[in-house]
């Protein structure tokens, strides 16, 4: 940790906040220049973060040189976390997972024609929301268990594991009965109680970015997951919100290669709320293959235009049949398979 | 409603449309441009939004006229409403309303400290965290039921209305039982879950605006809560997420009196979280007060250097003192008083 | 053009504006609504725009139906335009374009070596800047003159056509004189009288998208050349500003295939400043031409850690030589060449 | 400055890094920590940015200690500096000054009514574009220098000096022979070949920030001008491009008293592009002066209605009054003058 004096400190000053170091285990440095005062922190990062030297009345900044994450962390676990879901997919090797299916679990119906789409195009997971978090409280806000049963039923029918939304920390053992991976929306990527919840049960998560979140607040969510006994966090990138409006989101795709620079948890890309435009939603899915991510999540719908929700970014079952042929020659550009 | 078809559409494609809105009860426009067809729709848009137009393969945009707010809305609701904080503090008045206190609760002694300096300067409310969201795990993250304890009996004390934050559908009950206030966070601010059960609650509720939410969806978020039953909803704009990182977030003041045209709720301001920087808390509060908001929440501790958390944005008490002389002359000057 | 009255126009207001279209030869409509007034005006908007509609106090907000672009629209030009740079080169067709080179030119040597490893490897052309718009008025600022001397020279010898920015209305001349396509900088997207310049300038340009431009804003910043009659423009997507600052801009690669379907101008991506990370420029790259990008502009040096400006974003040779062979397989999946 | 080396860096890597620091004269630290080396460098940062360290591969991350401008900051001067605008106002002083006139000179009937409302209503300066840099070429560009002559002959009438933007480095000069003051506008803050001509001018300059531009991207623009010779600069906030587009710009206000502990320089607001919004003025005026802004710069039209540019966001006569009776209250609680 780096420590900045403000001008016009004293060696007082700095004398104290050394101590304070020393008194915590740490090895302090005095390192004094021509126009600051520079005092360095040699230990465990979290530890001196008890400091709070941020707040201190001579301290201009604080930089620490370590990263705040640990469990999370490639450096600490070089090697690549496999997450596996049901008993046949494993997410973060040699395969490109494709997760897809509608935005909400309509009726039976509905889930099994789209279901059936995404699995005769060579999805392997289906998607489907039960409870869904919506802006308005005026817009449908999903079937709830009945959607998760609906979801589970058409999973076992298709052999396909589902994946599913849980929006509170009180739903994660009900979820987890019915479906076979937890997904943490954008909205709820710091809703600390829910991860930690999510931390103690026995399914894998997929944890999206929060819209606002900076990729260290995102691994620094996925380690409250991790922090609690589950090692399973697919994390995921759904695009965050910036002053271009054209598209619903503005997908950061070159976080995907940089996020697995600096952990060993598998990336997945959504690229249909990362760009909320059917039209933009392969591009971006080959995009994602080739940049390196280890799957993709889509929004697939066997009648968009009479979808609740989401229809403009669901892909009809014909676009999505196309974007899987084009994937697999990405894919194996890449040297995996789907 | 506003929907523009995209180039090539057929006079059956509008004429299918029409139908659907005709169904639903609106009346239906056709207007026919030179490279464009636009349709109108005339009614509720709440009922018009189950049509999922936007995901129509024939529409290029669909742009509401109304509205999605309508409990929250000044249209439907003239008035400014009035929020009670206990037996004597009313929100959005003639008074302008002075919430502070540490960040954190830490122990009996730092609250009866800071909040005595809180009262003794001239503040109204007291605020304390009991349940701490913090972005790592390896971070201080509150007292629990012990720091509500503490608040709630240093406010009996000091006679002061106390205010502190949720982060758990499920502790909304037992935070009910023991503050004045219940405040949302900005990581929360789309915990709809939780704001649903704060709807259900007898005690009124300050919600944050989160870092990422746009004023629309701020105003939504509020209608979650008053569409469940609770009326009393103070909003607080306490800074957005944006390219400029030299300061904790970007303080949307401007956003204050635009709140203030659109919806009859008081609008508060929180310039610690907002700025990050000791020294920007007291010019931005007083900007808070001359642009026309009802309020601010500030931090004040004891002993900013020692603070657990957010040493760096909290005010000592002589410059908490300060800022009450400054501010009374510029509240007095907006025809208020503190 | 949509035109929403603020609640409690009377009709009154209504007619004066719709006179007001129909004088401008537009034709008006009237839509009388439950809780607003809506009109509406056929005919081209950019006359429309001269009513300056959105000043007028009864007005509560105007949306254009149509794109303010369109010479640049590829409603109005389905066909891609195809941009020549040099004699052999062509942008937008079934070639994939690769520009490489260093940041800056530094001297003979330099460049001489960077072009050569770019060559070796199959770039097409150079690039290299001469005028160097720095943040710090202390920072290196480009050799003038002598660098595009230095650069016309080393594509000659390398006998690739070269590209250099150009930072001033007065230098296009001059630049034009030596270089074979004229680079707009971010910083520079909205200096509408250098765009105006270029627009009578006989080589072809390439348009970087600003840090904060929209993409209309940016097609429009196009649309001020073409304007001017040069219609050799080649879109550059480097990325904008956003609240996540690990990386040095974001990439917005989605702005690709969405720029495409708007336009009929080639687009091309520049990884180096769009990610400021070594590390992410091949991925980058990759992921580039698999979303549809006609081509890259990529930081080639032939010793980075030497390099006087942008080192941390330039690859070295060997980097750039692997990347060139991943590049091939994902831009043969997409059915074009190297 | 403070250099940490990546993981499994060597002694050795330590070692030529340092020594590189200690042949340019600075003096080199080295810290080994548990995890990371980290390096120090004490001396001219400007010096050793030379370097170029962060494109070093043995470099993970580069943090300055200091400040990269040096001849704007208050630390190398710490008394106010005061710009003279004509010869009776003061800029930076006691005085809080009001710069007020149409967004654009549409004529001299125009720039008269309106700059004798602005002169009626208090106002000390005159403000007219007659250089407007539009985003759409189709859009009014301005009267040019027949514009700067009714600007300055109606300045000369109402004994105002005035104030008008300049969009190229060419023009500066003309510009300079008309108007008492040469603005840079947002997209032109980069444009640093202008700002070096304005640097070598005579006349104030008032220096808009940037829509992306960072706190310190703003004042290395001031440190160009200053750099060259012309100490005259005003800074003015004027909003930044972020995900709320609901107002045309978030006005950054925490921004002014931040910048005013960073900089000698005085800074103004101007809320008219800061918000878009007409209503939002005056609030954000009166913000402005709350929060220790030396000025603002507003837009009032005779007839905003009719106004060619901004009409949405210009003050009425009778609105300007009334704001500069609610400043005046504002300024004086905050110990200066109108």
């Amino acid at each position: 940790m780096i420590i900045v004096l403000k001008p016009k400190s004293t060696k007082q000053d700095a004398d104290e906040i050394l101590q304070s170091i020393s008194e915590l285990g740490c090895k302090p440095l005095y390192m004094p220049g021509t126009e600051r005062v520079v005092l360095g922190a040699i230990g465990d990062e979290r530890v001196l973060g008890s400091l709070n030297l941020e707040g201190h009345p001579k301290v201009e900044s604080v930089t620490p040189v370590l990263s705040p994450y640990k469990l999370v962390s490639r450096e600490m676990h070089p090697h690549d976390t496999l997450v596996p879901i049901g008993p046949t997919v494993l997410v973060g090797g040699e395969k490109f997972t494709v997760i897809a299916g509608p935005c909400a679990v309509e009726n039976e119906a509905q889930m099994l024609a789209s279901g059936q789409a995404a699995k005769d195009a060579g999805a392997t997971c289906l998607r489907g929301g039960a409870f869904k978090p919506r802006t308005s409280p005026h817009s449908f806000q999903g079937l709830g268990v009945q959607g998760l049963e609906i979801l589970a039923d058409v999973g076992r029918k298709l052999n396909m594991p589902t994946v599913t939304e849980v929006v509170d920390a009180a739903d994660v053992e009900t979820v987890a009965s019915y479906a076979d991976v937890l997904q943490v929306g954008a909205r709820n990527m710091q809703n600390f109680r829910m991860l930690q919840e999510l931390g103690r049960c026995s399914k894998p998560v997929i944890l999206k970015r929060g819209m606002a979140a900076s990729i260290q607040d995102f691994l620094l969510a996925a380690e409250y997951i991790v922090n609690e006994g589950n090692p399973n966090v697919i994390l995921c990138e759904r695009g965050i919100r910036t002053f271009e409006t054209t598209m619903r989101n503005t997908l950061d795709l070159a976080a995907v290669p940089y996020i697995k620079l600096k952990t060993h948890l598998p990336v997945m890309v959504e690229p249909s709320h990362g760009t909320g435009i059917r039209d933009l939603v392969s591009p971006m899915s080959r995009a994602a293959a080739a940049c390196g991510a280890d799957g993709i999540m889509v929004e697939v719908h066997c009648n968009p235009a009479k979808a609740v929700s989401d229809g403009a970014q669901s892909l009809y079952p014909q676009q999505f049949s196309t974007l899987m042929k084009d994937l697999r020659i990405i894919v194996e550009a890449m040297g995996k398979s789907l």
